[in-house]
Parts: C-alpha cells; sequence; structure tokens
C-alpha cells in the first residue's frame, strides 16, 4: 500500500461541557497542525498516489471555513464536543468528499482510505482513519 | 477507527548479553520518549476516546517503576533483554491492565486496540501494537 | 556561555484589534509550546545551570493563570494586544522575578539572561532574551 | 506486531515529465529523509525484531547507489517517474531483497512486513508498505 | 530583544567544484526548510515585531526564484559555490533588502538583525546572521 | 556571522550525588542527541564555514569514547558530577581541541566560536557556547 501525506494548521478557540474537561470546559483554543494521509493500492501512471500540489489545496480549502474560528459559535456544530477525534472525523469527510467529488485530480478516483491527524501539542494528538468511499 | 496519542519520557541504564549487541554489552543507558496510542472503534457520547488527562496520568503511573532506575537491578526483568522492543511490549501490557482495570474512565471500556512507540534517538524507534483484550 | 532550557505548554483563546491582524480580528486560539532557556556564565558546585525540576515547576507555575483561558477575559491583559511576541515577553518577566525571588533554587541567583520562545504552529514562532536583572 | 524503525537521508536531483507537476517538471532536486520500519510478530530470543545495526547497515548500502546522484541519469531509473511514491516502492524492494538475503542478521528471517517512508520537506511525505515475502 | 521566526522550503539542483565536496561534487540536490527570524529591540503599537502574514509573503517572494531550479543554471550563482553557507546569506540579503524597501509593513522599519537558517537534513543545517543596515 | 551545525548521539549510564538530584542519585542513564554548531565570521573560498563531512567525523571521534559507557566509570570524571551541562562544556572543549589541533580541515581555522547542545529528552536540553581559542 502507497501513501502520500500533506500538513497544514489552523488556530481555533472552543470550549467543552461536562465535568470529564475540567479546565478545558471553559473557552480556550489551540493550534492544530493537521496532516492527511492519502492511501492508495498503487500508483497511477505519473507514479503518483495523488498531486500533492491538488492534495494540499484540498486541504487548505477544508480547513479554511474552520481557521480563526470560535467553535462554539460555528452552526454546524451546534450541540457538539469539538474534541480533537471529532474533529479529527469531521476534516476527514470533508477530505473524503473532496476525493469522491474528483477535487484530487488524477490519482483521486483510486484513493482506498484517508487518514486525518490532528497534533494538538508536543504530548497529544489524535487520529481518524477510514475508507474514502463510505465514512 | 479513531485514536489518541500521548506523550512523556524516561531514563534509564541497562546492559545486554551477547555478541548480537555489540558495544551495548557495557553498561549504558538510554532516553525514551514514550507514545502511548489508544484506539477505539467510536467516540464516547463526550466525543472522546478518552480522557486525555486520565491517559496521561495512566502512562505517568505504569513508567514510575522504571523511571530513573538501572534495570539490570529491577527483579521482574532478571534473565531478560531489556531491549527497546521488550519494553515496549511490557508498557502495552501495563496500559492494556490499566485500561481493562477501568484506570482510564469513561471511554477506556472500549479501547480495542493499544500502540506504544518508544524514541531512542532521533535515528532509531521501536513499537508494540496489539488488543487490549488478550496481549 | 552555559544554558539549561525546559518546555511546556498553554492552550488560549484570544483576538486582536486593528485590520494589520486580518482573519485573526476574529476571537481564536492557539497552542503555545513554550521553551524558557536560562543563561549562567558558569555552573554550580553541583555541576548545573539550575535544578532542571525546580525550572519545570516555576514554568509550569507561571503558565498556570493563562492556561485554558480566553485571553481578552483576563484584567492584566485589558488594552493589550496579546500576541506572541507580547506573550514571550510577559512569561520572560513572570520568569525573571522567579528567578529573582530565588524560586529556581541553588543557581538561580546567578542566572544573567532567560529567554523565552513560544512555538505558534510548525511554520511560526516568536521569542523574546533579555537581562533577569532588569528586563 | 513488534516494529522497529531507522532513519538515514539521501540527497539528490531529477525532473518529472507531464504537465501534472507544473515546476517539478523542470531539473530540481531533494533532501529525501529515510525511514525504514520492520514489522515481525514476535521477537526473538535476543529480545529483538532486529540487530539495529545491521539494519542501519543494511539501509545505508541500499541508499548509497542513490546517494548525490542525478536520477534522471540513473539506467535503472530510465522511463520512470522518480517520484517520492516510487522511491519509497525502490527504496522497499531493495529492503526486502537484504532482508531475504539474510543481510539483517538473526531476526531478519521472520520479518513479516516493512514499511518505508520518504520525507520531502516539512510538510509532506510518502510510504510505502508490503509484505517482504512477495512485494 | 524580540524575534519572530517563519518557516518556508525550496527543493533544488546543483553541483559543487572542488575535491573538498567527495561525490557532493556530481549533479545532486536538496530539500531546504528555510526559517527567517526577525530581531527587533522593541515590538510596534499593535505588538507585533512584523506582520507575520507578510513575512511569510517575503519569504515565500524571496524563495520563488530558486525553488524548483538546478542552480547551476542560475546565472547570478556562475562562478559561486552554492553551498547551504552561501545560500543562507544570499537569502538573508534578499530578505534584508525587503525589510529596507518597506516590503514587510508596520515594524519592518525598526528590524535590527535577521538570521536565515537552512535545514539540509535531519542531521545538518547552516544560517547566516547580520544586521539589516549594511550587511 | 556564519554557522554549520551537525548532529548525532550518544547512549550512556550516570548517577549524581547530592539530593538536589533527587531520584537521579540512582543510576540511571540519558539518550543525549547532540549538536555541534560551528561559527565563523565569513566562508572560505569554497563557500564553506567548514568541511561539514570533517565536521560529522570530528563529533564521532569526540563521542567515541563516550558512548555506551556507564560515565560514573569514566577515570577523567572521577568525582565529577556528569550533568548535561558538564558534558556540553566536555564535547566543546573536545571539538575547540580538534579544531585548534587543525582535524577540521580547510575553514577550521577560522572558526571562532563553537555551540555544543545536548537534547537530553523533547522537554529538556542543556548547552555551552564560547570561543575556539581559549576556551
Amino acid at each position: 500500500m502507497y501513501a502520500v501525506e500533506v500538513r497544514d494548521h489552523i488556530m481555533i478557540a472552543h470550549s467543552f461541557r461536562g465535568e470529564l474537561f475540567g479546565p478545558a470546559q471553559r473557552l480556550h483554543g489551540a493550534t492544530f497542525v493537521v496532516d492527511v494521509a492519502f492511501f492508495r493500492e498503487d500508483i497511477t501512471e505519473d507514479g503518483v498516489v495523488v498531486d500533492i500540489g491538488r492534495a494540499h489545496d484540498a486541504l487548505k480549502a477544508t480547513l479554511g471555513p474552520l481557521n480563526y474560528r470560535n467553535l462554539d459559535d460555528v452552526p454546524e456544530f451546534a450541540g457538539k464536543q469539538t474534541t480533537t477525534e471529532f474533529l479529527s472525523r469531521h476534516i476527514f469527510d470533508r477530505m473524503a468528499q473532496a476525493c469522491r467529488r474528483g477535487d484530487l485530480g488524477p490519482g483521486g478516483e483510486g484513493i482506498a482510505r484517508i487518514r486525518v491527524t490532528l497534533h494538538e501539542s508536543h504530548v497529544a494528538r489524535a487520529w481518524y482513519e477510514g475508507p474514502v468511499s463510505g465514512a
């Protein structure tokens, strides 16, 4: 199995509900360094998993609506806990859609799986990995 | 599949037996930067794989008896080669126990797999990954 | 010149005022990975710049009041732009005070300079360096 | 499953053909930081996946013919696009051969899988993972 | 003294002349991860050393003419050894010019020094630091 | 001012004396990832601060007698606390000697300063910087 992984980042504010979260119940924030890996059984005729330039562009387009936002005010996330795990899945869903829509160009049609990793500090990170088809 | 990974470290002395190990047969030591990843099919109602604070605490509790030790003098390791691979498994076993015991709190009961990675330098690392149930 | 550097981190929310800041005028947030370096002309009789355990504790004590906060609501920062540069200096001032107060224990009295570095992402960071005496 | 991973690097020139590659159609180059992970179901009597010294040596031997080369002039690569993905597989094939030939010494015979990761910058990398037997 | 540092990268081909360089006399290449630090005695009224967005843009503009190039064919470098040290200085000169020209916007006029670091691998890097005024 | 920095590592055992060191009074160990930076006012006719290959070799030669050792048993260190700070200076002294002896080849004669950094974990490091001439 082949894979290509690209990196970008977002800076957001949010808060959590419930005592499980301790001080993180207060409004705070995070820089998430985001890695997206695309898995493909074989490489294309051009010798790639996917065009790395388009992969970077698709990731930037996905992150745009989240960047420099207070996630507590994003209607789509109403009633949700925007944990690192939740956001990994959210970005995964958007990247899988971009893939199915053809946004990734040649090679994108053969991508089998995607993994989205969010690094929240030098000592903690989370990720979600699943198939592109029916995430 | 979701995952959350936390990081801590230990500083230990040890030595190996057998010419395979060359100069590492002498008493020497290592800093092991330790990453523990918890894998879960889905996230909890709170939107997490596991409480990240408790994950950090459980890792610290597991590493405590090893930290600032000469592993050649630890009775539990008598007759063992305390290689990076061996220690990855040892820490895995302790973390899986902690998980089965409920030390990780809400979410801990659904953790399917654990992976323990030990970075021994900027050019070498080892890991062990297995199911929590019957490691 | 000798130096010792320790690392910790905070997760905060904040916003900026003025069009220079573009989208960062919105409420957003950041993880700051914080490095504090202590510079000393010579090492102590114990062979250290400063007790590394106390250095970690002093840094944690300094970061506590900032961690998991919306800095826009911290009275001390009223009317200030809490940029990465500003926060580097703020943490520097607190660490220099801790040093002058003797919180760092043996060796702390001879620390000449301190440098505080805040990493805000994998592509940007800021720092402030100055003398402990009268920064 | 156990794994051990070692790191080395190469510095090469190359170019690509086809508009997919944009400016990378021009002769340019890359530093590839190369990680090779060896996976083994269990550890040997010595407590290792593989002798880490021999793993480093085998990687260096594999990278030697590529290092400080213009890959456009390497006969073996004629007609190929030497993408990061392609090179991951090329190095995988050589490492799997070394493994099957016994170059890795004790433990090498039990290695089930190998993964070769090439980091091309701080924001992009690719890898290939497959079974040693008949990749 | 305050500083802000931003990161980008280039991928280039080149070769060296003279036996000092051993195998690097052959046409090969490198990824240079480039950090540019801007030093300023004090922060501006906005609380910054320099607008970090403009700093990123100025760095990208400086790196553009070098990226995806064979430096042996760049007329400006004729007769030069394009070592990591040489390129650190070249990029420094361009960034200092950008600074003196006002490209960095508010705060740029007070930048005292610049440091340009080129990471060529995980085990080697070079940098040049000097005053903006007349380096 | 120009600089070139190279990296290597050692794995050692040691212990400390005195309650300042808490649990580190027990025999334990460390991986030290070692960076050595060479500072030179200008580059040589070849465009370098120093031959990077010779710099790596000189560092390896310096680290050899320390690697895979229990520093408590090294006669030269009798009565010393082999702290990270102390070892930074020890390696600095050896590298400055190598420099003055001409081991670094062309360019070595003009090196003004050296800085030796020892990373002991992902959250702590120490360094010593001084003039080559009469450290």
